[in-house]
């Protein structure tokens, strides 16, 4: 059994923080209703890259997702979508605010056709405050919530999070909110608003920037893959890529400096305690970073791991998907696609150990489900159904 | 009322993943009995930025929470900590896999004496797999998942993120799988372990750049903030610091020529499709950015304004602390601290409509609330309690 087998979830969410949020929801058994425009769907269905016509970036996150499409200025379709409504425990969306007021489809009227339904927006800025029926992308997110100012090179421009961190992060928070919910309606029987954003969740995870900042005074800036307070604690350059040397105290620096034959330098004064080695860590990294490069990545490894000093690899993607302890641990996962075939996708982390989730279907084609809902959710009869999907 | 009213946790974990979970956990209502070393406590009270001698790294993770001090190697600590799982919903713990089974404190023992408790292990690379033992730092997370490989300047070297989202992302994949074990609770009356790791949550949120190298065979890089199918999409110099400018399609190119006094590059063949822009993306950034190097950040968004093309800032995190919508969002608080004062810590991004969160109290000090947790929670009488300080 799945944690949240009984579970329905109407999905209006489109591209990223939404479909995110009901990609865990899925993967932990729940039954997603994705809703999508008829025509072109979800606008991700269009994003590269391709597995023949097939958006492999669509198929990733919308595994195990069922897909009708519905039309919302159709009044036979809304009624539909109402009908659905009544029938579900959640409702996400990821429009602009105020979109589904507009369409009268807003929290108020949802709740008044099923007041235990939980209603989760997810929205670049939220559902409140002077922003908040701008629009948003991910990389806005990152950066006007100082995020992108505090990752990068010092001195260097400032950088994008390799991965769409706003949207991920608000999708998380999402969900713990969803079920934060689900909670409170297991004895209430009430449902209610979850309103989480990008922005305030690129906030919530600043840490130390914002301690630091608080005070010291002092505007935080990127520091590359160098600790704030330790060092040396970092990565280097090799012969072929890099390796990281976190190096976290005085017993370590002496191991690290016979690992790198730079035993000339553990008596030097510039060097001596952790304090100092922040404080010349410029001149420090000029100087090991001359050594590292004489060797490949995987001679430093063997190296440290020899004479007793922790040591790290950057990984890249292609040995990420290879990696014993990322295939041990189920989380690159295959999923067979009727058009696209086999394809691999990231897997889910969250492990239960009596009711673990599992991904087993594939993303839908679109409205691959609009007759079953149709006949399985709402009753209609095989001629009805008929009929209404020759009208479309 | 708070969403998590009535839960308690038993809180093991130090210095990050594990106080980040609890911290949100906290913050919607349930109760956190943290126990901390006596002595040190936390490894994080000695991370700096401090205010006196009060960390404002330590006290920023642990509002609200309860402090308790217990010595594992102590008989009667261990009573207190057995008393204690009998009367819990929940544990939290994230120390390297292994070291509460040394300690006769893993999931098989706790489920004996509380089989209705929810186990949450949080730890560098999860409790199953070959690298199961191993300790893992933030840094290490970053690096081996991939993350960092795809963070930075193209042909620069990898970046770390500015935040640890290795631990907080498995703080937030792990708060999720104690929310789905308490929803699976409520109806089986049992608990279960929740075993979520911080490479494991890194894969999880790679996103495209699984599904590109998995269907092209390139192993994806870094690319600064460019966005890798869209250009114009990234950030430009400008004379006081960066603006983001998001072209998102050919009209927009339009307008941006007019807003950059750029109209010779209108009908340029090297830059008339979004296709062409991406080919030549190298170009057209060194062209643009010569342009807004000209000019002040805030004047470069008023021109877009007025023009009509969407723009953005790369907030600075003295910035961030003050933007209007992050203050109406309520996404920084002050909390008061007996010791350190007034500080202001990052909101709860989490807004529930009926039951929502809140931040009240600060962190404890080391072992404020023994005596509290004896009398209270496990009834003992002022005597008793008085006998147990005096011989610590």
């Amino acid at each position: 059994m799945k944690p949240l087998e009984g579970i329905r979830v109407l999905d209006l969410s489109r591209v990223l923080a939404g479909p995110y949020c009901t990609m865990i929801l899925a993967d932990m058994g729940a039954e997603i209703i994705k809703i999508e425009r008829p025509g072109e769907g979800d606008d991700s269905r269009a994003f590269s890259p391709f597995i023949g016509e097939e958006s492999a970036y669509f198929m990733s996150i919308n595994r195990g997702k069922k897909s009708i499409t519905l039309d919302f200025k159709n009044p036979l379709d809304m009624e539909i979508f109402w009908e659905l409504v009544k029938k579900s425990d959640i409702i996400v969306e990821n429009f602009r605010p105020g979109i589904m007021e507009k369409l009268g489809m807003g929290y108020t009227e949802i709740k008044k056709v099923n007041p235990r339904i939980i209603y989760a927006g997810i929205s670049g800025f939220g559902h409140t405050g002077p922003y908040s029926g701008r629009a948003a992308y991910d990389m806005l997110a990152q950066a006007m919530s100082g995020l992108m100012s505090i990752t990068g090179e010092a001195g260097q421009p400032p950088v994008r999070v390799g991965t769409s961190v706003g949207d991920i992060t608000a999708a998380l928070f999402g969900t713990i909110g969803i079920m934060m919910a689900l909670h409170v309606r297991s004895s209430s029987g009430e449902g209610q608003k979850v309103d989480v954003s990008m922005l305030d969740s690129q906030v919530a995870i600043l840490e130390n920037a914002i301690a630091r900042y608080e005070v010291t005074g002092k505007v935080p800036g990127p520091l590359g893959t160098r600790h704030p307070a330790i060092a040396p604690f970092q990565g280097f350059p090799t012969k072929d890529y890099y390796v990281i040397i976190p190096c976290g105290n005085d017993i370590l620096w002496g191991k690290l400096c016979d690992a790198l034959g730079m035993e000339q330098y553990k008596a030097d004064q510039r060097f001596k305690t952790n304090k100092d080695r922040v404080e010349n860590v410029d001149e420090l990294d000029r100087i090991i970073s001359d050594i590292t490069k004489t060797k490949n990545t995987h001679e430093w490894v063997e190296l440290m791991d020899l004479i007793g000093h922790p040591v790290g690899v950057i990984n890249t993607i292609d040995q990420v998907v290879n990696d014993p302890q990322v295939l041990a641990r189920n989380m690159i996962v295959e999923v067979e696609h009727p058009i696209a075939g086999k394809m691999r996708v990231a897997g889910n982390p969250i492990k239960l150990s009596t009711t673990p989730g599992d991904i087993e279907k594939p993303a839908p084609l679109l409205g691959e489900h609009t007759g079953w809902v149709l006949q399985e959710l709402l009753g209609w009869n095989e001629e009805k159904i008929r009929a209404y999907l020759k009208k479309e």
